[in-house]
């Protein structure tokens, strides 16, 4: 509930390690400044990260007029990370290093009725299997595995609650993940996994609260909030996607009606299109992929019908992103994950055109809606960096016991 | 933005003394299991807190078998707070002692067209004026006044920025308040003093994330995320009343249609119950309080049109109260301020049948639903305790800047 002197401390330890992957090589004097914390506070969590091998000394820099200053990088050959995206419709898994590079990567397509459980675990243990080889990485180096799933996840107990989208029930997904896989394994959902990649290497990262608006089969908003993840009592906090838009509007497989992802879903945008020019040959009924891809093609070439399905979706967007503005008042509304990556400036444009229209005027003038900067599969990233945080985690209570015993042995006889 | 060790030191000094005044007496012993802080945290913030007037030592408790426990209480009589709710239709001051116990009230009634800027603040002058001398209290006794105004505000500049239910724009509150009135002033909004009062006294004390949704003539949601009040990088956060649940339904004077507030709000809810029987002689048209009072001795008495009206709010309600379930993943949903009070038990019990149709199961399940527990104008003792939180912040630095100076002085020579 109540954050503690050691949530801040690993809050800290997060906030130094960021800035060193994004920035590297850096010094203890520009970690100070670009964190706001001490030089003091700084140079022990740096000192906690070398003896980690997570960070490395790689040489000096001058200072006008003072001694150099010592400069420290991500240990890039420290370990590897395993990042997996499980989606409707396809199971993406990347090898990354420690400075989160990717090193190797493997994509593979799902149809429509492969998604059972144990399919899913073939899938993700090939392509584990996959990536490790391509980057000949010893298994040893592995440092962890994180694995986002869709829908409600209890991240302690590694079962997918309840994955509609994929039509799982209470799937022990990490147990049977762990048949086949040794490395240490972090379960999330994409929605957090987008929230925590663009807090540490995307729009969010050294902002106030941000909002990370998740468009793809399913629709969240991943709330990094003071800094963290808001994550709720409960760890589901951010199922914008099932909040109520248009009252006894579009049923929805959620039971309820009206919700966002109804109209801003791919799912959703395929009605849209389908309302508006119910024949169009933009439409291909079973492919969410295809026909987003056909939208974004048509309306970079201006096609009406492909512009009006843009806007309406943007009305709809619009509307939902304004919600959570006047709600949360956040510093920056990202929009992630592949629709919004596909549909990018069009979509972008119409949405803030519709946010104008709809929200408060405080708030809105203290918020910038951007796209994600991030290059690569946003959920690979961010599932790897709960591996990283669950591997800081160990090795900082690791570090904490031998510390302890290390100064019980050579404290002063009192 | 960040969260630092000095707002970590601030939050646990309010939740230390937060503990006291609710406690009192108390044993450091039981704070520290009440508050999860270590013992020499709470030794600590107990005594700036004796340093500062703020608490009292009042005697001993025997310990089983160990030796006694000093006993500490809220300093009732070392000063006194006062609190302004200054709504649509009243202005209510209130007086309280440190144990933030009422010790004297004023509630002034405004009629339509009585609420220009120098009208209110003659209505809030006055009242300061009444208390104070029924209460028998010396002026240098008060250590701050909190000022509550609708709508956004400004808390460090105090303007009301946009108050639409006064018809407000960028009025300089503070500062004409100041021309009438010598304590320390704090300016903030309902919704945000009702949240901390719920954090402090109600609902959300010890809760984990909490969600105080306000019903008065404006609606909104004050959020309570993790043990603070989430503010929002400007100081909006909460204008869930502006949040759109029926798209294109009706019209709101924010200009955005089909808000939360119009079908919920006390003007919504005679709008429904105008919708349901248009001359229904429950319907006082240019008195909100009397229609509301009306509505709720019929339900009471089992009118089918009151029953109507409340149910079809509450349908309204418990989509829009999903909405806040299913995004922030809340341990408790309080319903807050006059309308909620007033429509009571009937109103909540179809407010948690709707939620349980909307809500996702996960969410649904980590919440509660409940009525505000505090007994007076929570509004006036949220504004009182944003009173005191500025009272122990410049008591705090005063304290720590004479801390500094003695440890200077006592210094041995090195
Ligand atoms: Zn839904
Ligand atoms: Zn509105």
């Amino acid at each position: 509930m109540k954050r503690t002197s050691r949530d801040i401390r690993t809050a800290n330890r997060y906030e130094v390690l960021r800035q060193i992957i994004a920035e590297s090589p850096t010094s203890r004097q520009e970690l100070a400044a670009a964190t706001g914390l001490s030089l003091a506070t700084v140079a022990t969590l740096v000192g906690e990260l070398l003896d980690l091998g997570l960070i490395t000394e790689v040489g000096f820099e001058d200072s006008a007029g003072g001694r150099p200053r010592g400069l420290v990088a991500a240990n890039a050959s420290g370990g590897a990370l395993i990042g997996v995206d499980i989606a409707e419709t396809y199971v993406h898994v990347e090898l990354f290093d420690l400075a989160l590079n990717v090193l190797a990567r493997s994509d593979e397509d799902m149809r429509a009725g492969e998604s059972r459980p144990e399919q899913v675990v073939r899938h993700v243990a090939a392509g584990i299997g996959s990536v490790a080889a391509r980057a000949g990485i010893e298994a040893a180096r592995v440092l962890g595995v994180g694995v986002s799933v869709p829908g409600q996840v209890d991240r302690d107990t590694g079962v997918a609650e309840y994955a509609p989208n994929l039509g799982w029930h209470d799937v022990p997904l990490l147990g049977l993940l762990a048949e086949h896989i040794a490395h240490p394994l972090y379960l999330d959902n994409p929605l957090r996994a987008c929230t925590v990649a663009e807090l540490w290497f995307g729009a969010a990262r050294g902002r106030g609260d941000a909002v990370v608006v998740n468009l793809g089969t399913g629709v969240g908003a991943g709330l990094a909030l003071g800094g963290g993840l808001h994550r709720g009592v409960s760890n589901s906090a951010g199922e914008w996607g099932h909040t109520t838009l248009v009252l006894d509007g579009r049923l929805c497989h959620c039971g309820n009606h009206g919700c966002v992802e109804t109209y801003v879903g791919a799912p959703g945008i395929m009605q849209n299109l389908r309302e508006l020019s119910p024949r169009s040959p933009l439409l291909h009924p079973d492919d969410q992929t295809a026909t987003i891809d056909a939208l974004a093609r048509a309306a970079a070439g201006d096609d009406p019908v492909a512009l009006g399905v843009v806007r309406e979706t943007a009305r709809h967007l619009g509307a939902g992103i304004s919600d959570l503005i006047n709600l949360l008042n956040p510093e920056v509304v990202v929009l992630s994950s592949w629709v919004a990556a596909r549909l990018g400036e069009p979509l972008l444009g119409e949405v803030r055109r519709a946010v104008a229209r709809h929200a408060l005027r405080r708030p809105l003038a203290a918020t910038e809606i951007v796209l994600s900067p991030i290059p690569t599969d946003p959920v690979c990233l961010g599932a790897a960096t709960f591996a990283l945080e669950g591997a800081l985690r160990s090795a900082g209570q690791r570090a904490a016991k031998r510390t302890t015993t290390a100064r019980g042995r050579t404290a002063p006889p009192s």
